[in-house]
């Protein structure tokens, strides 16, 4: 049930636990991606996981604007601080929880949110209010998540699939012109880089010509499966905390 | 320009300081509207505005959960602390003024962002990094702001207009059972009321049958026209803070 | 019951669930009026509506800074911010329901105020330990409310009766040259200026010469009354929260 | 120049960097002594200091609600949290400065108060924009700071000086019966009390019998003398921040 | 039991409520002694005083930086806000606390740490979870509190016996000829300093040649001594907060 | 140059940028390995990183108190809050900054810090007054990495070769008979537990017999290695922010 069609009448005759938060990004994907690309990833396979589990699940809106200041370079980036992000999506998962749907899927399209949403399910789990775990859709698809990048060939795959008239294609070259090879800026295991202006020239990591329409469909039909079973275990599992050890 | 479908290239090519920012709420609307009335209404707004004015605008998408504690009695209400939203909305503001589009108005939809958004408006201008005003719809649309109510006739007139498959109109008679004439429980100049379950049964207030689809397409266009007006003037106004007066 | 001049053994024969407390602010008021004009009207008014009630009040001292940064144009303002406010005034408040004075009305005497305190008694009110409403005289007094202005008719009025002598009558003139028509600089139903300076040359809004001592005397004679019968229906209402719709 | 009685006007021709705020507290002082003991006690030591000091200085309204809940299981004890009573001092000083009186003394009459304003001092100075530092009367009155306890000799006469009407003579007997010797419960150089509580039954600490009218006539005289030579060294001294030890 | 060296297991097999948090700082102390010394004065004395009490108490590991903004002109000193460090105790002190060693001593090696501690445990006992109380070393140690200083006899003659490498011997003149004879900048009882580099030349106060290693190994005994009874005390004291006054 | 053991005067006359900031965690792991685990493998991975590196480095203490809450099952650990932790680490980074040592190495020795620090090392480079990144040994360790589990092989190793008293050998069959394989309860790329007690019945994860001696002493060196590599870069790197993409 999307709760943006829906009426409180209908949610009201909703028997579920089960909900699923949709956040994503308004940042650069290259000059060939829309700034919306992680928002119209998160929608897209938190609707599919929806529809491929056989249980009621609540959809919330997408969140929009994520922890992207890493990005700030890139014209149209937009971003708020860690702290207000954590806040904002732990309060809409409290508020969710109020009304029953207390057994909830951040579904994640930005890398740039996965520490912190981690830390939002730890506090609103540990709370005791609800049951929350993030899950950030390239890292569940398999031998795939290897490629992701940024704008590159596993996002730019997902829009081709999904929104294919934002995918400037006549880009792409240019795309591929500027691109990284890789996330970050690493010595000694470390990344010294803070913002992807330091490795990217235009944005992309990953070359966006190795995703095709036909993988972009194979990434949604896995992550969506992949969150399917999410939302099974997490309707089934003990959620209560462990005992003190003694 | 919308932010969600552009690319970054293109907003670097984009001429412009003018910005809007829709800003909802996903929250109850009686029996016959959806959760997600505000935000479309925001959205269809902002748009309105953005295509009645001869200037380019970077339109921002909209930001969908707002200050609705007031309804949290009523399923699927969703919400976050005042101070959140505070914060969300500036910060996502100003990462918009980081690139230049330091004029701002946040089109509003939903009554309960409003003294928020004032106080945000206010901070930013007085930080000076940006100007911003709020704009809030149902109070720009001349002698029909008085019938405002909540899923009372502006708001299912305008979705009507706008979004007609998300009205139920079968259920509309049960909206107009339980309604409320009035927003609060007053005395005293005091509204003793705190949450709208003190005073309407389902959530609605005024007559959603009022409000037709003819309606909704007038309000639409006072509202666009009066943005549209605001953009132009906040595009031209001297926003410098005022000298201290000796 | 006077907070200020009550010794605890006072306050702990006093049988009542019933607070008063005054805020106001210390800001320009104009070239003819005293910056601590809506302390002072906090005050009368407090007092006004304690005497007209039949009941026993705790009346808590004034709090004497507000959210006035909006004239901070003008020498001697003082102001904190609207999250310190709100904190101040709601943990005060708080600390007369530890003590069983748990029905409380802020009588307040700044317009600045109106929103945060608004959102001071709904905290308050939901967080379950007390019930507390904001009340700003000039909203309560009838058809005279429409004439408020800033050092204008109304406030210049209430100092006529209440502190004559903090009323400049031989710089009237001065402060009738340079007031404005009215609060704001609007357009298209939005308030484009955040600092009174923008729209005032003197800081007085509405003409002070219109206001009386007669007037005066009503003014504090309606919102008395209005403040004694909202103490009235405070201490009577059934302020537990809603059920849940079901 | 006293704020509360002044015109914006009025303050712009008032030239200096000098100003004092008063800071009290509406707690208990036994069954003799009223709640607003700290409030009376440190507007009539600004005031006496001002008067003392042949300089300008601005007057700002006193503070009323301070750091108290330590005395909370004695009725009508008001407090706020540390972190927001600081935060009230230190954005009220702060509005001082914005229009240049920025060497400010303020004036305490609470205990409670000490540790916080001399934190917000310390804020305030090396923030840059003002300088500001606490002073406590009963610390500044030389061997008599000793026998200060709490509603006990010093403040007790202090009252009979400035506001005998609030001393209930008839209950001395009363307050002498259940005071406490000293303050706090102490045991290897610690005080293990935290609330008052803990340690005097009726909220009285020292023998209030002690202090009469002529001695809080001599109080009040030490203590404005030494807050005069402290307004003038204020005024005098170098505030800039030392250089860095090289 | 040392936290830092314990197992878990070893931790569950201790039967006590008792614990000692050692809080220290990194800060300057003169040309002859180190940064760390309010560290290893407060590790010192804390194992001192867990030696001599005949109960079993858990130790856990030093915080070693504090409020010492005061220093920040002589270079190394460390510091964080005081916020922060009441937040960092506090929550350290709270984990312990949720292990059962809910009665708790902070040792204290620091003046600039000291009414930030009174706070905290004050915060922690109200809360309800634990009791919590500072010790202060040097203000424990009889008569000789009163020649504290900074780097001075006392904190150099603790040095001397409990960590004699650390003092540089051979720069003892140099740390006497710019040290100061007292704490502050004083007048009106106030001290109108904020910085130690507005009143001594080298940080160092006292005479650090005063306190050799006898006097540091009495010093060590007494404190030692004060602690011990001071853990007696807190194991048997009736740590309910009081009913309130009726 | 280690702080806690120099004085002011030292670090005046130490001509670097650089300094390392140890950071642990106070908790359980396992029944043979103590609490102080990892602030003993960040301590002793400092000190050789500083020691491999051709260049003079500030050693700040190591803070003992980090993000544990997930062992909080296990008796004896100690944990801050997220927002705590980042704090109050950022502002001891920042105070070293301020004194001219602005290229900051955080080395972790606790995976629970990881995210945080990230998050800390952003805010303080994008502030531009410090440059700071984190490096966690253990990540650091070539393939050996994969092994890391909790407890288990490699800080077993590391203790052996650093501490080896703290390891109770005689329990190291205990420590086996109740550990995990993996860190975490997964099922769809997702880790279902946020507390360790949810995979581990003992605390421990991975086999801590696998770790001997020699490997930690081969450990110590790979981290010391990567971790001087890491300064030398961190020491040469142009850390201003890129330029705005036009």
């Amino acid at each position: 049930m999307d709760l943006r069609d829906a009426t409180w009448t209908d949610v009201r005759d909703c028997e579920t636990e089960l909900a699923v938060v949709p956040v994503g990004s308004t940042e650069q994907h290259g000059p060939h991606a829309p700034l919306g690309t992680d928002v119209v990833a998160a929608e897209a396979v938190a609707d599919a996981g929806v529809e491929h589990v056989d249980r009621e699940v609540v959809r919330a809106p997408a969140i929009p604007v994520g922890i992207a200041e890493e990005h700030r370079q890139f014209p149209g980036t937009m971003w708020v601080s860690e702290d207000t992000f954590r806040d904002y999506v732990r309060e809409a998962v409290e508020s969710l929880a109020h009304h029953g749907f207390d057994r909830v899927v951040i579904v994640n399209g930005h890398g740039g949110n996965v520490d912190a949403l981690r830390e939002v399910g730890g506090r609103i789990t540990r709370g005791g209010d609800a049951y929350a775990v993030p899950f950030t859709w390239f890292e569940a698809v398999g031998e795939h998540s290897a490629e992701m990048g940024h704008g590159g060939p596993l996002e730019t795959a997902l829009l081709r699939h999904c929104a294919p008239d934002l995918v400037r294609e006549e880009r792409i070259e240019d795309a591929r012109d500027g691109h990284a090879e890789g996330w970050g800026d690493w010595l000694s295991y470390t990344n010294l880089a803070y913002d992807s202006a330091e490795f990217t020239e235009n944005g992309v990591v990953g070359d966006p010509e190795d995703g095709d329409r036909q993988c972009g469909e194979e990434l949604l039909e896995l992550a969506g499966d992949a969150l399917a079973r999410l939302l099974e275990a997490v309707a089934e599992r003990d959620v209560s905390r462990p005992e003190r050890r003694e």
